[in-house]
């Protein structure tokens, strides 16, 4: 469905901000570059990335630690964009539709698409050796003809990415991007193992290993299934204080115990917890994970990933003593069939996404980055159409955006509970209609979507329109590309995954890469604001 | 409730056949002495023993390799009987109905027994090491004043034993006790471990490790959930023809090739097997049971015993790949809550347990042995009410049995298909009526039931009868103890349990021991035949 005309604007523009590319740092292989990003093959979507989280696993695979190196690479795989054209083939995505992508996909052909239990498509299932598309064994991505490799998949840390239609949940248009971006990776991992697998009963009791991002998602799903009493483990005492945001009862620091933490945990729970969930990955923490549940009924499922030469050890006896493990992988969600479901759960506000969010860049830096540079309009961005005027002095408080409106059907819709709008339509001299719209707080997250499919958004270009132009095409557009493997991290810092609280634009990507070195926050979502 | 008085017969006596006890042979510590059984105390049942089967557990701790001896002992565990006296507060058993002791009990008050998914109960969950009973932790049975050990609290290798209500299946009591004895350990230790826990769906693949009892009984457990391929897996080809029988439709022997056996079956079954149970307590095959389940859905599930220093290893990505790994005890099966049921399944023809019994000892036997002996008349078999007539010439093919009948409410129950009695009812010159029952062929198992709880069975006297005169009483009776550990078996000979191949009289209990260290048939029942 084609968007309806919009032209350019009278005031001022809140457009496209694509400094130029800032080079990582000295000795740091990961640098912002000018990609060409390829039109969709058969089967694929290229997507317009409007927001991208840095995820452990984007930190993992960049130190290449014991891996095949595959190098250049563009990272990034928790992310939210909208569709800017598709290849062949490919039904039930279109322009301007409102997607997740996600590092493992669902065919809905192969056995464990048929199958109600899997999630682990064996076309599209979890590949972090292979850098290129399935179709044709090549990259979208080149820099000057030389192909750049993809990341499961995704690569979203680039303005635009091309994605196999099998890796995107189309979700709703009204969901903010910038909050359920965060449901294509760690919240849903998380979320998932516990109300997916665990599936712990009203009243019974939790233990959550790991309080990062994953693990608070494994957490907020032990609080919403109506737990009595939610343990959380970690090493860092610092973790309790938010993590009683998402129902902890009780922390325990292996640290402060001179016994194994399974036994403090038994005897804190006389026989050992119902339910418990393993976030860190480390091999430790999963077996004590096992050790730590009741006999007769516990259920400990693993999450974080392990090392290559990791072995899981345990007495067999504890087995047949009923106790049961599981393991899961993107919270046995598949994802085409169950995310927009989660989106769902999150816009009827059983999902609490803004906890999550605990850190935000305020509305007024975007004002400030937007009056003192120029916008430049890059070849990704030659189609600005949704004209946004915004008025001055007053941005700190508010913010206006007047839109046109074409036809009567043309409508637009606000979310976000703080949000109070003033709609009014208004006619300019060629007889064009005007919607003036008032935003506050300016820190609001809010969505507008026009008529017949057209998507508005703070920041955002009329994308509809720009796909008009682009669709076929190649599209140049800004990418971080890690060059080679960075020096390895120390292990410490980086084996609790965070979850959004930070967010930045995507000019200081590196930004993301500092905070999650330094251990802060739970997410850094990477704004693409082109 | 009180039988009806039934008077002595007329003609020739089917009646306690107790020899004297034989010794065991030369070296072997296991004897049978004359025990002296005290009565039930609060919570206690004191049971006559009818059948009991010799399963491996009894072989493990009669070795006692690595464990705490508990000698002397009674050992013995599967088995049926019936309630001879109750102590104080038991209400749910009276003398006359029929149980099925169980190694493991179910108390109904703690957090297992009122939890739906554990059987492993608080109270009276097995304890291989104590040899007394819970409530005073005293042994019931005595020679001469010196105590012998109780084992796992049941102790069936004794014409009479003395078990807590809570370890005792009230079963219906139409239920041939010779058959649905094997429901008391191995046979639902298999079949749950599928049923209950495994959960095969229609269609699905599903590998046995182990084709011994429990393996087999697991998959009797598959082919009743209709498993389009059931793989056995064992060492011993001879296995093979028999399994078939069972509905095993492949056959892996691990000594056939080079490869690992989970390697085997995974290219057998393109991928994986959807569900495996593990009955042999071989490491390498749990191991391999687990490795060998489809990933995304595959579900392996524990059942044979490991030994002490066993340590289950595996690479957690197994887990995080969706493998899940479970055990089951006892099937998953609470003794008293589903066990009944069980039983009901049997009598319903939906569960063949006739296929376990591959070998009987000729009813023919039994009628020599009667034919030789005097019936010797021990104190324990004092009172024997129901009298059996015998057409004498023509007991090879048919025997028959005359019973008094009391009132019109009296009635004989038969079951048994190949059973095909004739009834008539006479009237005797003082005006008792007795009814006569021709049984052919002879061999068939039979079941006879007397109006007002009075129960008959071949070769057994009756029950209620006897109960009025020993309750509350010491019962001397002949018992097989233990009084030392046994030299270690070698360890190939037995790790595979079997199940009911042959039967013989509790005179002769050293043949199933035999039996056992040669590796011959899968159960061995022993008839209680005083
Ligand atoms: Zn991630
Ligand atoms: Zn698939
Ligand atoms: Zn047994
Ligand atoms: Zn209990």
């Amino acid at each position: 469905m084609s968007p309806p005309a919009i032209d350019g604007g009278d005031d001022c523009y809140v457009g496209p901000s694509l400094e130029a590319a800032v080079a990582w740092e000295a000795g740091k292989p990961l640098s912002i570059e000018e990609v060409e990003v390829a039109p969709p093959q058969a089967m694929e979507v290229r997507v317009k990335i409007l927001y991208t989280a840095l995820c452990h696993t984007d930190v993992y695979f960049w130190e290449a630690k014991g891996q095949t190196p595959v190098f250049p690479r563009i990272l990034g795989h928790e992310a939210g964009g909208i569709v800017e054209s598709v290849g062949e083939g490919v039904t039930e995505l279109a322009p301007g539709d409102h997607v997740l992508p996600v590092f493992t996909g669902e065919c809905k052909e192969c056995d464990h698409c048929k199958s109600e239990e899997s999630n682990m498509c064996d076309l599209l299932r979890i590949n972090v050796d292979r850098g290129v598309m399935i179709g044709d064994g090549k990259s979208r991505f080149t820099i000057k003809g030389k192909p750049i490799f993809h990341f499961v998949g995704t690569s979203t840390f680039s303005e635009y990415t091309v994605i196999h239609v099998g890796c995107l949940a189309k979700i709703n248009p009204e969901a903010p991007l910038d909050k359920v971006c965060i449901l294509s990776c760690g919240f849903s991992t998380g979320f998932g193992a516990t109300v997916n697998v665990a599936k712990p009963k009203k009243g019974q009791t939790v233990a959550i290993f790991g309080l990062g991002a994953v693990g608070l998602a494994a957490m907020e799903g032990a609080r919403l299934s109506g737990a009595s009493r939610i343990i959380g483990v970690d090493l860092n005492p610092a973790k309790f204080e938010q993590a009683k945001k998402f129902g902890c009862t009780d922390f325990v620091n292996p640290k402060d115990h001179s016994k194994p933490v399974h036994e403090v945990l038994i005897e804190m729970t006389n026989g050992g917890l119902d339910k418990a969930v393993e976030c860190t990955g480390n091999i430790n923490a999963m077996i004590s994970c096992f050790e730590c549940v009741h006999d007769g009924w516990g259920v400990a499922v693993l999450v974080g990933v392990p090392t290559k030469d990791d072995v899981f050890k345990t007495h067999p006896m504890n087995f047949l003593n009923e106790k049961t493990l599981k393991g899961t992988f993107f919270g046995n969600y598949k994802p085409r069939t169950d995310l927009p479901n989660v989106v769902e759960l999150y816009m009827k506000k059983e999902l609490e996404l803004e906890k999550f969010i605990t850190h935000t860049v305020p509305f007024s830096e975007i004002n400030t980055a937007a009056d003192s540079s120029q916008p430049q309009i890059s070849p990704a961005a030659a189609h600005p159409t949704a004209t946004h005027h915004r008025r001055r002095g007053r941005r700190k408080q508010r913010l206006q955006f007047r839109f046109q409106v074409e036809g009567e059907e043309a409508r637009f819709v606000c979310h976000a509970a703080p949000l109070r709008p003033w709609f009014a339509t208004q006619e300019d001299k060629e007889g064009r209609k005007w919607r003036n719209l008032t935003l506050h707080p300016p820190s609001s997250p809010f969505f507008l979507r026009g008529g017949g499919g057209a998507i508005y958004r703070r920041g955002l270009d009329f994308v509809g329109r720009r796909v008009m132009a682009t669709a076929g095409k190649v599209i140049k557009c800004k990418a971080a590309v890690a060059w080679e493997a960075a020096k390895p991290l120390v292990i410490e810092e980086v084996e609790v995954e965070k979850f959004i609280t930070h967010s930045v634009p995507f000019s200081e990507i590196n930004t993301a890469f500092d905070l999650m070195h330094k251990g802060e926050g739970i997410r850094c979502i990477i704004r693409m604001e082109n």
